[in-house]
C-alpha cells in the first residue's frame, strides 16, 4: 500500500473506530408488543441514573403483564428490605392496575379498600413508588422503586413511567 | 501461723479476692471488622444486665450486616412473642438502616410509609427497641430488644447501641 | 510487716490468685425445675467448645418444654442456613419427643411418618442434630445443632444431651 | 477514491468492524472487595450469552455474601417458576457454602441431609444451577441459574462461576 493510500485508510479506520463508540445509535426498539428483558433493563438503568442524581440508592424492579418479575437490580448499599418492596410494588401495580400511591388513601383505616394490604400474602404495597406501564389503555407491566423516602420513590416511579412511554413504546 | 499473722493473711486474701472481682479488666477487643459471636454475646449480656436493673425480662437479638441473626437470648419468663419481635427488630434496623422507633410515625396510618410493616413477610417491626449498630457510617449489624413497654425497649436498645459504640468498636 | 511475714503473705496471695483462676468451682446449679437461660447458655457453650475441637462452625439452639427457643448462638462463619435448622431441630425434638435422627427413617418415603416434614409450617427437621433434654422421663427442652455433616451434628447433639444430663440436672 | 483504493478501504473497515467486537478489551475492574451491582450484571450477562448459545431461556440471579439478592434477570419466555428457583439457588449456595448440585445426593431420600429442602421456608434448592462465588476461600456471593434441564443449569452455573473467577476478581 502506498503512503497516500495508507493515510486514507488510516483516516477511514479512525472514523469507523470513532463512529463505533460514539455515533452508532442505540438500536431502535420495535414497538413493544409485550414486556421484554431488554426493555426492562433499559428502563431500570434510566431510573437508576435518575436515582443516582438524586442521591438515592434504589432497588428497581420490572414485572410483565402477568405480574411476574422480569428484572430487579439493587444499587450498591441499597436497603436490604427494598428488594421485596420493589418487587411487590411491581406486582401490586399490575395486579390492581393503579399506582401504589393511589392505594395509600384507599387502604388507610376508614378507606374503602382498608385491608387490601393483608391479602395476596403480603404482596400488596400501599405507598408510592409503583407505577403501571400502560400502552393504549392496557397494562403491559409494572415498575417498582424502593430506596428513598416515599416521595422520592414516587417521583422515581413516575419518572420511569414517563421514560417507558416516551422511549420504549 | 500465729493468730496475728493469720489475721494479716486473712486481710490480704480478702483484698485480693475483692480485687479479683473488681479490678481485673475485661480483655480489650481487637477493632471489630464485622460482627462476631463474641461481640454479640457481650452486647446481649450488657443489655440483659440493664434490663434486670429495670425489672424487664427481655429477649435480646443481634444480627450481622446482612440482616442474619447471630445470637438471641431470652431472659427467664420473657414473653414468648418477644423472640420473633427481637429477631425481627434486629433484621429491620439492618434492612432499613434506621432505629425501629423512627418507623412508628412513618408507618402509622397517614404516614408516608404506612404499609411497610406488611412487606418483607412480616419481618419489619415499627416500634422502638431496634437500633442499627454503626461504624463509620456503615451498618455492621443490628440490635433488637423486646420484653418491656415500647419505651423500655427503646431505652434498652439505645443503651445497647451506646454500649456497642463505647465498648466494642 | 517483717520480711518473714511478708514472704508468708506473698505465698498465700500467690496461692489465692492461682486458685482464683483455676480452683474456684463453677457454682453448682440448683436442680433444674425448668429450662433457664443460664442452663441453656452453659449447654450451648459446651457444645460450641466441642464443635471447635472438631473443626465444626455450629449454630446451637436450646428450646424450653413449650418448644419455644430460649437461646441461639451462631459460631463465626457458620452456615447462614443453619440458624433456621438449629432452631427447628430444637423445636422438633420437643414437639415430637424424640431425636431428629430417629425421624430420618420414619419420615422417608415408605416410612410410617412419611410426610411429617411437610406439617407444622416446615418446622419439623428429620436429620440428626436435635436431641430432647429429658429429666425423669419428661421433656424439659430441646437442643438443636447444625453446621457440620449430619453425622457431626448428631454427635454434637448427643454430646450436648449427655452434658445436660451430667452437668445441668 | 478509485475503485481499487475503495476495495482496500472496504476491507480494512470490515476488519476493524470485526475486531471491534472481538479485540476491544473490557475495562479492568478494581479487585472486588464485596459483590457489587456492576459485577453482578456483568456476570448475569455472560451467563445469558452462554445460555442463548445453548438455546436455554434462563433466569439468572446473583446474591451477596449475606444471601441477599443483588440482581435478577429473566430472559424472554423463561419459565415463570424459574424466578424463585434462581433466586433461591443464589441464596442456597451462600447459606450452605456449596453448589446446589452437591445437595442432590445428600438431600435425596436415604441421604444424610434428606429433609434439608424443607427447612429455611423452602429456600433451599437441591438440584444443579447454583454456585457459590468464592474469593480466597471466602464466599462473596452466589449465582443461581434456572431455565434449562438440571444438567444445563449446572453447566451454566459452573460457566458463571468460572467467569466470575477469571474476569471479576
Amino acid at each position: 500500500m502506498s503512503h497516500d493510500i495508507s493515510k486514507i485508510v488510516d483516516s477511514v479506520v479512525k472514523e469507523v473506530m470513532e463512529k463505533g463508540t460514539t455515533a452508532v445509535k442505540k438500536p431502535t426498539h420495535a414497538p413493544l408488543a409485550k414486556m421484554t428483558l431488554a426493555a426492562a433493563k433499559e428502563l431500570i438503568e434510566a431510573v437508576e441514573k435518575k436515582a443516582a442524581e438524586m442521591g438515592v440508592k434504589a432497588v428497581v424492579a420490572v414485572s410483565d403483564a402477568g405480574g411476574n418479575t422480569i428484572a430487579v437490580e439493587c444499587m450498591d448499599d441499597a436497603y436490604i428490605a427494598s428488594f421485596d418492596i420493589a418487587v411487590n410494588k411491581a406486582f401490586t401495580v399490575v395486579s390492581l392496575k393503579m399506582p401504589t400511591k393511589n392505594l395509600a388513601e384507599l387502604a388507610a383505616p376508614g378507606g374503602s379498600l382498608y385491608g387490601i394490604q393483608f391479602t395476596n400474602n403480603g404482596r400488596i404495597v400501599i405507598f408510592g413508588g409503583g407505577e403501571p406501564l400502560m400502552k393504549e389503555g392496557k397494562v403491559m407491566g409494572g415498575l417498582g422503586v424502593s430506596g428513598g423516602t416515599a416521595e422520592q420513590d414516587t417521583l422515581l416511579g413516575e419518572y420511569g413511567r414517563d421514560y417507558f412511554v416516551n422511549h420504549l413504546l
